[in-house]
Order: structure tokens, then sequence, then C-alpha cells
């Protein structure tokens, strides 16, 4: 069972990113890496691609394309999942178009927000149904999750659909390299710990040598916020509650009550904060990606480096049993003492040949788990919503988020809740 | 050791209630009953109207006032608490006036939000004064709060005071009846179960003959609600979120993010909310007690009827051995498993000579537990505040109260905190 | 609904306790008593007298015999089990005289033990069609099991059975007056906290007016064992391991490898400990029966005093909302802080309109928790050999057992359960 | 802080086998290595030996011996801990004799059981003295644990000691190829996971390919108890409760009730069990050193190779940040989900720049749980007996001893355990 299935492979670039690693990763030479996607011809594009890096790389990897899910799964030691439910158009507009008319206005909609739960809400019935077809003809694979929002969809994968499931996010390996940096500071040599819920977990710690370094970041970060830069909510957040959070300032902006507020519209400049930047990158994306495509695909010695993905060195590791640390992210067995045993949390995990290993974390500071406790909120009632059909919680996933509840009124909010349902038509299951 | 000691005694018209009732109960007779108050004036005046009681009832308690904590608190087998720090002039008035100077409206300012956060932050050292007292004097005793903010006081009481610590509060025993009441149906015979946090515990089932009442009492509400009436707010939630919640619609106004919003004015109007309610009460008081007081005092015929406060029922379920039950509040030892373990519940518990014995509730519905632990976040802050002295987590208590943080920027928040350390003057200790 | 359901109701003189409480106790009145048993006989002799005493109590209530019996539980609101699985003659009978073979003695044989360990995997089954009836004719029905081995059975209806049931125990109500009275102590007025396992629970706390009473009750204690007397195990496990167990000496003598030794014959007789007592109860019994039988059947004026079974107070709790508290047998959802979370745990309850609530204990003193423990290790193992139907389960099952692992070898352990598993033939489903 | 302390330095060839290491260590060059003994003469044989390795292998570490405890732990970054208290004569004559004249045999009396319960007893007061000096000269060190009783000290050291301390034990590393070389099978590319308690953990999977390697594992275990060895006991416990315990034979002898029986003299030959195994080794071990001493003392080309020891490899781990998986012992932080939450357990740790984290585990196999329970018990129980000073918890410790509790009668374990105080003299601290 020397298979790597990817599902969701028409996400050429990212499907080269980590099949290219896979190809370049002796533990892993001889695997079959099976390709699906609802879009044929992307589907083919990547096959095409893929083979092109087959061939300059030397790997003796196969690579096949399957139209039919099932097939693609079948086998599969391992599952990468890259969807996306929706696509920029219609969804993506939807989601941000929609609050707007309420006054609500969103950077990302890709975590919880608004945005965030109608994401939610439209896959994880797909997510769900990959899960039945991997219970039937794969049922010891691991699945490493990318899609977003990816708190609950890892969740719903883990505790409804009994799936081997780990979530992935780049922004906790980037993040700290990126807040150095930003800081001219020196990263080498840094130990960090860092743990809470996916896009807002914490840096709790950052020493070199044993010394604390926390005290120099907040001195540099309090110079660095006389500026304008790109990433003051971030700093923001450090400066007001001691750590320095995972996702960028775009993101964080919405996750919180406290920056885009209709009360204090000047914060929008005072933070620099992109509103509707999610929708802007979808588009320059689009565009990119239709340039690109063909350089890319008629590039017969296309060349692929290693890249920084997890994914590749997660095999590697349980291939070859040396092990790996990951950010992961898991439900919360007991790991973080302080947020609900229904969460899924991310944090540190032991990668090796007895798989994704969860470690203890304890207690987070008080007011980091409070922090999350607000997002968790709504996390939960949006899978309580998809898991009874009924649309009540969805109406309580909207009125926990702290930014909606914060701008909007009950009547505004389920009015939103109900248009955003209307809008969505066949892309949401029937709610009662 | 048959003593009951009585701490803010001067609480004329509530000592007369609770002592009274001590005196007509046939297993509390010949206990000596111990008034403590740091107004000497008021105390004499309870001491007189007790007194006074006394006689008519033919009861052979003892009263006898002290101007000393500790000796009051010698040997006591209950301690009742009753105390108010900083009282309306000036401690309220400053909770109301500086977050209106930030435009940020209350209605009672004494549970959480910033109000309520200030009146913890004057409280806790108190308290834990009389902890130690306590712990030296009469560690065995029960110690019967009824002093707010509940849920944070009785937490700190039992977590870092280490005394027997039962919270009681007047709204889990009369919201059903008077949610009964308020519709034209018939409270007798009807079976209750109420879980949650204090002001915010849950009528989680109303049945009558194994029959859900809930239908019916919805299609009332939802008749009631096309017109103005005093408990607006408290049926929006129910309509909204599915469960009736024990403290009343001014209270709830400011618990949540939903009500009191300068985006939405027209909502006061609306859901009938009586911004600034607690002052105007406290100045009725004020005045009502100064007529009340001398027919009081006068009348050497006082008589007084059993009331319907728990107190005297629970010392005669602890004398008696006979089971009571109440609603109190208590750490979560797993008991609602849904809330964070640090928080204080308001649960079902069984009183008898064993003590007040905490019963087990399990997991609320998602998005009760969901509204609790917004308010949670700000307790838990409030008393890190008070343990480590950390100014910052000040900040943070009032960041995370979800009406504070719709409302305000975070400059404001922590412009308005600062200001109202300041206005305390040396009602607070020094914060770093 | 109000009709009351008794399974096993051939035990004439149980019900006749149990229901003629039930017909003496007006908030009951008018109830369908339902008689369900397999014996078709003891069934109308059991109809017979309570017919009789419904005569002569005046009582409203209806008794009805049936032979069906999902009908006998069709709409019932409370169910109360008194089975016998395989009865004294072939099963206990095989119990005691297999193990006997061994060298391996007991005394009751109910409740762990090789002896319960049978008696569970035989009544499980048949305790599970209950189960099953009960979702299906009356799932809210409150299940009041008396059968024993009580933890298991118990544990089994609520964790896999999925019905709504605490288990009795007379132990707990007779212990403190039985032990008081052995003392020449005075019972009136002392408060006590019972907690631990059923047969297996500890008077944790024994007070009057506060004083702790374990000072006096263990110096009586060490003058009573000078001589012989009835109830020796009991008082030396009181002052070995400092707490009074709430089940007899002749039950205790086989739950602990510390009295019935074969390197240690002499214990018997110092400890006065009854061999095979449980087989001549039965013997007596029967017998007893038989001569009480036609006495009891033919008095028409038969009356009936109300007992202090706690069924009848726990149905009148249910009905009129006033608390009654009971030790009874639940899951332990944390309830005991110290004991595996998956054992059935005997814990203070409040009974009243929301049925049957179990109260929070915490940790016990360790030394009583890891005799606990010894016990659960096998009661957890039968109920895995029950569920899953592997042989090698029962065998863990007995290996774990602190008397069977004290006397035998593995060896002998295991072709005694091969024996024993023959010996039931049908009694017991196949294991594999 | 470039220092690693070793205490108990005497122990001259696992010193030189640890600090050997050290110096091998590229990550670990230019430490002070700090020697402390209160075995003047042996500390004096170490320095030497470990002074000869550092000049062939041409480390610069410093070694330095110190007559100081405080001050070879000041400022220390790593502290290795491998003493022993009491040493062979008198205390392990004593641990093995006493109880031999009761009839209670063992054979190593290091782990639990009557000798482990008094190993810990004199080495537990010892060990929180190094805990208060490391409190104060070096409070963030990590303390590796060589010293058994592993499970109890490690838990106290991390409980009551407040040191960041993680216990090591060989059998994790040794057990598994152990068991193939022993079966004849070929380890290599093997995939394990063991978890449990130390010396009782379990091999929880064998994997190679994803195929699980037990069936093959129990037929060849099968064929080879039909002939004696010396890994008897253990494959008779697999055989049984159907996994591998990390632990040899000799020491599983008298972990259970099941192998040292006077009732079974016959299972001493048939399982192989050597009894009075350990003062045998340490006898000889006395010798071997006696011999041994002069050849290697005066070696001054003496070489090291890289050992298997975890300590050299752990510390690499934790300045370099390279992962590092062991099994360690740590505090069960809800990491093992059906032990006492109280109790120590060795499960697979994460070791990099973030010190050793724990990783969770869940529920293990029930009846490898039970068996885990049976030991656990007296382990909380030997502590409860050295942190109150109660002797009557000695006595719990010994009663609940599966072994002794087997054996021998509530007075003899009694009698032996006043005997065993008596004979400890000051070797022990005062017991009321």
């Amino acid at each position: 069972m020397s298979k790597i299935t990817f599902i969701g492979a028409g996400s050429t670039v990212f499907a080269k990113n980590v099949l290219g690693d896979v190809m370049l990763t002796p533990a892993l030479a001889g695997f079959e890496l099976a390709l699906f996607d609802i879009d044929a011809e992307r589907l083919r594009d990547s096959e095409q691609l893929l083979n092109n890096i087959r061939e300059t790389s030397g790997s003796n990897c196969t690579i096949r394309a399957y139209s039919d899910r099932k097939e693609a799964l079948r086998g599969a030691k391992y599952v990468i999942n890259a969807i996306q439910v929706g696509g920029y158009d219609p969804c993506t507009i939807t989601d941000f178009e929609i609050p707007k008319k309420y006054g609500l206005r969103q950077t990302i909609a890709d975590t919880i927000g608004i945005g965030g739960i109608f994401r939610n809400l439209r896959t994880i019935p797909v997510m769900l149904d990959f899960a039945k077809d991997i219970q039937e003809v794969c049922p010891d694979a691991w699945f490493l999750n990318y899609t977003n929002p990816m708190a609950v969809l890892t969740n719903v994968m883990t505790s409804v659909g009994g799936v081997k499931t780990v979530g992935l996010c780049h922004s906790v390996q980037v993040c700290v390299p990126h807040l150095f940096d930003s800081l001219g500071m020196e990263f080498a040599g840094v130990e960090t710990k860092i743990a809470g819920i996916n896009h807002m977990a914490w840096l709790l710690e950052a020493k070199k040598d044993g010394v604390d370094l926390y005290p120099e970041i907040k001195r540099r970060a309090i110079e660095k916020q006389k500026e304008k830069h790109h990433d003051m909510v971030r700093f923001e957040l450090m400066l007001r509650f001691g750590y320095y959070v995972t996702e960028s300032s775009e993101h964080n902006a919405e996750y919180h009550p406290y920056f885009i507020k209709r009360n204090y519209p000047e914060l929008i400049d005072r933070f620099n904060i992109p509103l509707d930047e999610y929708p802007r990158r979808c588009i320059e994306q689009i565009k990119g990606w239709q340039s690109m495509r063909e350089s890319l695909l008629a590039n017969r010695n296309l060349e692929h480096q290693r890249s920084h993905e997890y994914a590749s060195y997660m095999m590697e590791a349980m291939e070859t049993n040396k092990p790996f640390k990951i950010g992961g992210n898991v439900l919360n067995t007991g790991l973080i003492t302080n947020l609900p045993k229904e969460a899924c949390v991310e944090v540190p995990c032991l990668v090796d040949a007895s798989g994704v290993t969860p470690t203890y974390v304890g207690d987070l500071p008080p007011q980091l788990a409070a922090l999350n406790r607000t997002n968790i909120n709504t996390q939960l009632l949006t899978i309580e919503a998809a898991v009874t059909g009924k649309r009540e919680h969805i109406y309580h996933a909207a009125l926990l988020d702290p930014h909606t509840s914060a701008e909007l009124s009950i009547d505004d909010i389920v009015a939103m809740c109900d248009d955003l349902i209307e809008a969505h038509g066949s892309w949401l299951p029937a709610y009662k």
C-alpha cells in the first residue's frame, strides 16, 4: 500500500510543491501518486506538470490521475487534501458581498467570522463524503488536511468522520522567522514553543541560550509600531496580550472585535487593515495562474527544489521512523488544559513510524485561552449546525462570533444568515 | 460552636430577613447571632431591630454586635456575607460615570462588564482578609456568600481563600415563578432544572407530568414580545438561544454584545432597556431606608414571617440532616463538563448534615456553554488581575468583556481602565 | 404513564416490600403495578399476595401480572429489577463447587471474585435484553436495579444499555446503624458520608455536633475484636485502613487477599469467616419460602408497614419534587476523582423531580481508592468479556481478582474458568 | 550555564558511559562536567577515569569533582542522578533478609514489592534534599533521573520537589531488540509503540510495513516456552495478557501474584525464577569493580565509544533542537487516560530545545491498565507515607502490593514492616 492520494490535485502549484517534494524524498521512492480533482482540465494540467518533474528528477514514483474518487483513494497510505468548495465565484463573492450589505466588513473570511462559518458549512458535507470513502477503501490512511477552515474541518474529519487526520498550516512554520526578520533579529538558534488554535496559536516561548527574547522583541515592536507596516494588528495584539500570534494581521483583524469597527472607522487606516483582501488575492491568483500555466506546462525541463511544506517530511518520518516535529491540528484530548475538550487545537506533534502523536501542553496563559475560547465558540456551533442540520445553530455560530456580534444586531445577524443560506443555494444541504 | 456570624450586618433589611428567619427556625434555637459591620451606626440599627424581632418571636437566640471582626467570626459555624465595598458613593458612581465618558453605557454593573470588573477588584482583597480570619478562628465554618459579583467572589473565597463557600443568589429561586407568572401559566407541579453560571444560568428543563413546557412557553413568549414589557431582553435571548436565563433583562442587557449598541441606538427603546438602572435603585434605596428606618426601629412589636431566603433553610438542613436542594455557586469540579474547570458554576446542590454538596450536570447545550464562556473569560482574567496584582490583566478582563469590546476600541478600553483605577484611589490595592 | 413495572416479581417477599410500600405512598396512588417473572407460578403468588395487601391497605393501585415482558414494560415510568439468573440450582452451586475443587473457597460470591464474575456473565445478556425492550417501549423510564452484582450490572445498563439506571443496595442504609448498634453507641443525630463502590463503599465521616466519632468507634472496635463476633473482618479492615466499609464481614472476606488464605488456614476461625455462606442461605431461603408461602397467600388480612427500602421513597420524591437523598450506584462521571472514570461508583445522590442526580465526592483517601481499584479491575474486565465476547477477558477478570490471584496459579485460574464456562452450558452465550 | 552535574558520580562505570558520551557529542563541547558523590574515594576514581577519556577523546569539556553538593549543582543546565541510598550493605541485605524470615521471597526488589517500598522510603528524603538545592541554585535545570525505584522517585521529584524531571530506564530501549533477538526475528524496520508504567510498560504495537507482528511473535513464543529459557515469566505474561512487557522476567516475577507462590513452589523452577537475584548481582558487581578498577584507572589510553544511553542524545537534542524520541517517565497529566492522574507513567516523549514533552497515549487495553493499577496502588501509598510521615501508609503500601498480600497475612505484613523500619534505623526518617 505505497500510495499517496492527493484530493484537490487541480491546485496545480500546491500539488507541484507537495508531490514534487515527494519525488525528491528517497524514503518515498516507488510510491504511486494518485491525483483526483473534480475539475478534469486542471487535473490534467497537474498530471502533466508532475510528469515533467518526474522526468527531470529521475523519480521512480508513478503518477496517475483518477476520475473516480473512491478509486483514487483505494489502498492509499496517505491522503493529502487541498480542496476548495464553491471557489471564488460564486462562493467567496457571496461570503463577502452579503455581509457587506449589512455593514459587516471582512478581510480573509476563511477561518471564523461569517465567511468562515459558511465556508465550513459548504465544505463539511464534502469532507464527510471523503470520510465515508476512506472508511471503506483505506481506513488506515493518514489524512493530511490543508483545506481551510482548518480547525473545524480537521475536528469534523476526526470526531465525526473517524479518519486519522492532522491539520497542517503554514502559519506555524513561517510566523517566527517572519517575526524575527521584520524586527531585524537573528532567528538562527532560537527555541520556540507554539500552541493554541489554528490561525490563533501563540508563540509561548522564544529563547536563545536559555534567555527569554520577548523583552527585546517587544521593545523593537513598540518602535516598529510608530510607523505604518504590514503586520500592525499582530504587533498590537502582542503588545496588548503579551504573545505573538501565528497568523497574519489581515487574518487576525477579523478574529477579534477590536479592529474593524464602524464606531471607530479610523482603525482601518491606523492598523493598515486590507478589507476585502481575500477576493483581491483570488482574482490575482486566477489571473496569475492563467499566465503561469502555459510556461509551466510547456517546460519539459521543469525542476523542483524540496520546499518547506510539512507533508513530504512527515511521510518521510513515518516511513523512516526518524522523528520530525510539526505544529499540527488535532482534537484536544486534554492537551491544552484550559481550552474545551471538544475543540481542535494546534500543538507540537511528534511524527514518526507511530504516526502523528500530539504532545501535552497544559494551561495557556489565561488571556490567550480566553481569546481562543471566543473563536472556539463559533467553531463548535458551526459543527453543531452541520451535524444536526439545524438552522438555529447557524445563527448561534454567527451570534457568538466576536466580530459579527460586535458590529451587528441580532436581527441583522439572523437576516444576514438567511440571505447567505439562500444565496448559497445548492452549495449547502437543506437546513431545518 | 452554635454561632452564626453575619458580616455586613448593617444591611439592615437583609439581615432582618435572614436572621429573622433563623429565629423562626426551631433547629437553630439557642444560636448566637453575631453581627459585624464597619458602619457602627447601621450595625447598631440592625442589632436593635433584631432584638425587637427576638422579643416578638420569643426566640432564645442571642444577638450580639461586634466591633472586632475576628471576634465576630471566632467559633462561628456559619458565616453569612452581605458586604458591599465602596458603596454607591463613591464607587458605584465611578463604575457608571467613567465608562459613560467613553460612550459605554451600563444597566446594573454588578456582575461582569467594566463595572463588574472593578466591583470585583475592590471586593476581592476585603474578602481574602475575611478568609484569613476564618482560617484562623473558624476554619470549619460554612461561608454563605450573598455579595456580588457572585461568581468571581465565590471562586476566590474557595480557590484562593480555602474557605468552604457557597454563593447564593435569588435569581435561581425567583426566575421560574416569574416566567410562569408573566406568561399566565400555572407554576405548581412544574419540575425544573437550572445550571450555568451566576446570573446566566439556564432553565434547561421545565416539565409537568413528563411533558416539556417549552413549546408553550415559547408560543406565549412570541406573543408577549409583540408589546413592550419589562423582560424583553430575556425573552429575546430565549427565543434566539432556546432557553430562559435566570437573571433579569436589565442584567442580561449588559452581559452580551447584542442590546446596548451605539450602532443600533433604537434597541434601547425596542427592548425597553433601563440604562443606569442600578444607580437609580441605589438612590431610591438610600432614600427609602431613611424613611423606613425610624418606623422599623421604633416598632417594638415588629413581626417577621419566614422568608424564602435560602440561608435559614440551608442551616436547618445542615442541623437536621433533612435534605434541601438549592441552586448554589461552587467551583466547577467537573460538574458542567463543557465549561472551564477554573470557573465558578451555579448548579443544583444538596444541603444536609454533610454540608453543601454539588451535583453533576454534564454538558450544557453548546450555544449556552458558548455564551457562558464569553462571561467566564472576563471572570477568570479579573481573578488573575487580583491574584497577581498585574495591571495588564485588568485590561485583559475588560478587553474580553463582550459588551465592552463590542463598543470600544482597545485604546479606549485601556484608557478607561486607567481612569477607573485612578478614580478608585485607595479603594484598590496598587497594581504594577 | 403512571406505571411501575417490577421485573423478577416472583421474588415475592421483596416484591411485597417494595410494592406494598408503593401502595402506602399517597403520591403513587392510582399507579399500575405491572408484575413480570419468567416463573409463572411465583408470579401468580406475588399477584395474589399483592392483591391481598391492596385490599387491606385500601390502595387504588392496579395490580397486573404479565406473561409478555415487553408488554409489562410498555409505558412504564419506573422499572424495578430484582431478577436472578440461573438460581441457586444450578448456577450458585456451580459458582461454589468448581472453584472449591481448585482449593478456592468463597463466602457469598455475588460481587466480584470468581463467583461474581460468572454471575455477571450470565446476567448481563439478560439485562441487555431488558435494555432493548426499554429503549423501545419506555425509553424515559427510571430503572431501579436491585440485582447483584450491582456495580457491573448498573454500569452495563447505563453505558451499554443506554437506560437511565441507578443501582440500589441495602448496605448503604444499614451499615451505619449496624456499626453503632454493635458498639453500643447512639446513632441518632449522627452525620455520615459514604462513598466508594458497591459493597466496598466507605464511611468517610461520622460526626455528631461537628465532633469526629471515629476515635471512639475505633477504641470500642479494638475492644470488641478481643472476642469473637460476627463482623470481625470489617472491624479488622477499619482498624488497618482507617474506615468502616459498607458491606458485611462475610462479603468483604472474599473481596481482599487477606482473609481466606491456604497459607494461613487459622484466619478462618480467627476472623469467624463463614465459608459457603451464600449456598447455605439459599437453601434456608428456599425452605423458608415453602413454609411461609401458604400462610402468606392464605392471609386475606395481610397487612404491610412501609419498609425502609429506597424504592418507594425515591418514586415519591420524583413525583412530589421533595428531595430525598440516597446512596446510589452510577457511572463515575468525575464524581470520585481517584477512581477510574469507567467504573460504577456508589455515591450520595439527590432524588427529586429531576430524577436521580449524583453528587460530587472528590478524592477518596488513597488507601481506600487503592482497595477499590483492585475490585474495579475485575469489574471492568468482566464487562470487557461480556461486551466483546472474548474468552481471554474472562481469564483476565479472574486473574485480576485479588483473592483468586492470591490463591491460585495462572494455570489453575484458566482451567477453573474453562470448567466454569463448560458447566454453565447455555446459561452463558458462546465465547470465542 | 553550560554545566552538567552528575550526582552519584561514584558509579564509575555508569558515569563513564554517560559523561564519556557527552565528551563525544559536539553539541556539548565546552560544558563543565561537575561530579558529586558522598563517597570521596569513588568520586576521585571517576574524576581520574573521566580525565583519561578526556585526553584520549580530545574533548574540551572541563571535569571537576565537588565535595559540596550545592556547589556542584549551582548553575547546572542538566542534572544526572544515579545515586543509591543505603547500598547493598546494609540496605539491600535488609530488604531481602527480613521478608525472607516471613516467607516472602523476592528477586530484584527495586521497583515495588516490600523491597521497592523501603528503597523508596530511604531514597525520597535524599532526593527531596536535592530538589531544595536545585530550586535554589539551578531552578531551570532538567533533572534526568536514573535512580530506582523510577516511578515513585520521578513522581516525587516532580510533584513534591517541583523540579523539571524525567525518569530514564534502559528497559524501554532494550526490550524490543531483546524480544526479536530471542525469537530469531529481524528487528530492523520494526515500528513499535510502548506505554505504561516503568518496568511494566507494554509493547502496544509491533508492525513492519503496516503488518502486525504480534501473531508471529506469539506463535514463536509458544514454541520457545516449551523449553527452559531466561525470559519465561515475560513470555507467560504476554501469552496470557496479550502484550510484551518492558522489564525482564526476573523483575516481573515479583510484580504480580502469579509466580512466586508458597502454594505452588514448583513455579520457581517451571518459570526459571532466580530468587535473590539482585543481592547476587550486587556481590558480583562489587567484586567485579574491585578487579576492574585498577585496570580502568591505570589505562591512560582509555577510549570510549558513544553508548546507547539516552542522556547524551537528549542533551544533544535540547542543545541542537533536532527532535529525539524517548520513552520517558513523567506525571500522568491525562496522557494514559485509564491510569490514575496521580501516577507516574512511561510514555513516548519528544526531546528538543523545548525540553522533554510527553505525548498523548489514550486508553491502554483494559487488562494492561488493570495490571498497572495494582502496582500504582503501592506506588501512591508509598508516596503518601513519605509525604505525610505516617507509618500506617507504609503498611497500606505493603498491604496493597499484589505479591506481598498474596503471600502473607495482614499481621505478618505489619510485623514485617515494623521489622524493616527498625532494621533501617537512621536510614529512614522517623514515622509517627
